[in-house]
């Protein structure tokens, strides 16, 4: 066991991330889960994320809570809302489009994979082919901000050529959902998944769903899982207020205050420009030291960003991340099939400042470990 | 929203349990899951699990610990290692044991379930009359403290009977694991289950699963959800010391402290010891103010206990527990089918004088109640 430190790292990663101090304090109570006082904040949570999505109850819309990560949450729509012999187009760039194919192999679920490279934006057109190729694909389904690189899909696009033709529309926006600008009735959207550590600023616990209340009420005994029922799930909270099995309590409060300060921040769209800024200030930055990014800057989201190690031979991944980490800046791996890269994220309660203190230690390490770029 | 108050409500609940502030205060921190420090506190809790549980690797075991409640676990148990024609046998006295049958109906797992009634102990006779019938029963699965009602059933006769006959054992020890004493080696347990919010006194979040290395490693190929993928899960914290998907950090964090303080308290005898402590100040000031316990004796845990409704037709629940709310103590409803019944649990960051003072409070709403008793 290390000593412990005044105060934690800084993390410059997918999530978990860098929240307030005021959101893990939130954490410093014992709720009962079946107690009328806890459900009201479960009712107000699920309330107020319609309210960030800009979607509502009138519209049809509902939101579901699920135990575990981020994964949990995509896993339950595939597992509670593909029919027995429904079949699912992935587009997939990137590790988390690949882990819903490892999702839909593992239900035993039929799919199709549009794969396109690492650095490319998946393809609208190439699904429009497709779908009129298989009528026998119900769901499309795509990752938002493919965190792998950081690239950006095109959702509103892909979500009309799934519209075009009348299949089910399922988002996995883990990494973008309270940042990056989404409009459920441009795209079409049926399913988005999103999680607790993200850009809402909570910490780790649950993931959760905004779905379409009929289509999701049309999945009546579709259920391959117990825990990760969605519909169940929604039934839960709507007979009682309560989740099925035990929630994570404490997540649940510290997500509830993530969303006042949210809130007091100015909502999705100041919240946005913070991680433009702090994207612009890094890249500037790491531009400046000698690194270049991975992606274009066309289709680089401003939520993490992919660095290609420097040509010096010198230069490990392992040495650089343990050198940052002693001066107090957790970095991330790289996640890509062909190319040597680092990443950095721009997401959490992290300031244009805080990215300043890590560009300095960045360089510095540049220059202790004598590295040419 | 309600006033913040200065204390939490006390929690008589099967949990998330009432937990003690420096429990909570290990929260304070934002750990990387991807982080060396961070993957240390795992392995150590990891560790220290095995130690609770008396048992070690050398001796063939492993924990495995999966984000979710409880219910993920034992379900992820089932989705991993039921090979596909395997035969599940579930022994079920309360809502816990047929939460399993609802599992496997799920997975489209084969079952057979032998149910005994909410107040008797499942019967290890039976047991071995059904798997001498039915050689396709490739596993037996059984509730140890069955807290629909607070039942203990014999873990080690079942184990004994299903050894017998070479089935692979499961045993949820939700309630009971770190309190209650488990032998492995007499039991003759496969796998075991337990979470993070019961007897080791954590905050809700992660389940654990303590298996044998032999039998899990047979399960290649086995898995039916990748979210839920026990040896896909062992793997990846033998690769890398890490969770394969984003782990809860904050309620890991919180969980290491628990260990501590369990360390602290003297380890599980002296936990269990306090525990029956306030069992038995609960039982016997609820019958001094008129209450019946819903068990014998004889086959009571320590952990949780139902109370049956006084025959006062004035009595309801809902203004009795309102009314124990008002006055800072949170119990829990039933769940039992045949009888109308309450339940006060005796486990969490609670002692003698905390349920004195639930009984003081008992006592007043029962006279401000007006009930005859």
């Amino acid at each position: 066991m290390s000593l412990p430190t005044a105060r934690d790292k800084l993390l410059f990663t997918p999530g978990p991330l860098t929240t307030s101090l005021t959101v893990k304090q939130a954490m410093l109570r014992d709720a009962g889960s079946w107690h009328f006082e806890f459900n009201t904040t479960v009712a107000d949570v699920r309330d107020r994320i319609l309210k960030v999505a800009g979607v509502s109850r009138a519209a049809g819309f509902e939101t579901v809570l699920l135990q575990g990560s981020g994964t949990f949450g995509v896993e339950a729509v595939f597992a509670t809302c593909v029919p027995p012999n429904g079949k699912v187009a992935v587009l997939a760039n990137g590790a988390y489009g690949e882990r819903m194919v490892a999702m839909l192999q593992h239900a035993k679920i039929d799919h199709v994979v549009l794969r396109a490279p690492e650095d490319t934006p998946n393809d609208p057109a190439a699904l429009d082919r497709a779908l009129t190729a298989d009528s026998a694909v119900t769901h499309v389904a795509v990752v938002q901000c493919e965190t792998t690189t950081g690239i950006v899909n095109p959702i509103n696009e892909i979500g009309q050529v799934a519209r075009k033709h009348k299949r089910s529309y399922i988002v996995d926006a883990m990494s973008s959902f309270g940042a990056m600008p989404i409009d459920f009735a441009a795209a079409s959207i049926d399913y988005l998944v999103s999680s607790a550590n993200k850009c809402i600023e909570g910490v780790p616990g649950f993931s959760f769903v905004i779905a379409r209340r009929a289509p999701l009420l049309a999945c009546e005994g579709f259920a391959r899982s117990l825990s990760l029922d969605l519909l169940s799930q929604l039934k839960g909270f709507e007979k009682n207020g309560q989740f099925r099995y035990t929630p994570p309590t404490h997540a649940i409060l510290a997500f509830a205050q993530a969303l006042d300060e949210l809130e007091t921040e100015g909502g999705v769209a100041p919240r946005l420009a913070r991680y433009q800024r702090n994207h612009q200030v890094l890249v500037e930055g790491m531009k400046k030291i000698g690194f270049r990014p991975y992606l274009r800057p066309e289709v680089q989201s401003p939520i993490i960003t992919s660095f290609l190690f420097p040509d010096d031979p010198k230069f490990t991944f392992d040495q650089f991340y343990r050198k940052l980490s002693d001066k107090g800046f957790i970095i991330y791996p790289g996640k890509i099939s062909n190319a040597n890269t680092f990443r950095i994220g721009s997401i959490g309660r992290i300031f244009e400042a805080d990215l300043r203190s890590l560009l300095a230690a960045v360089a510095e390490c540049v220059q202790e470990l004598g590295l040419r770029m």
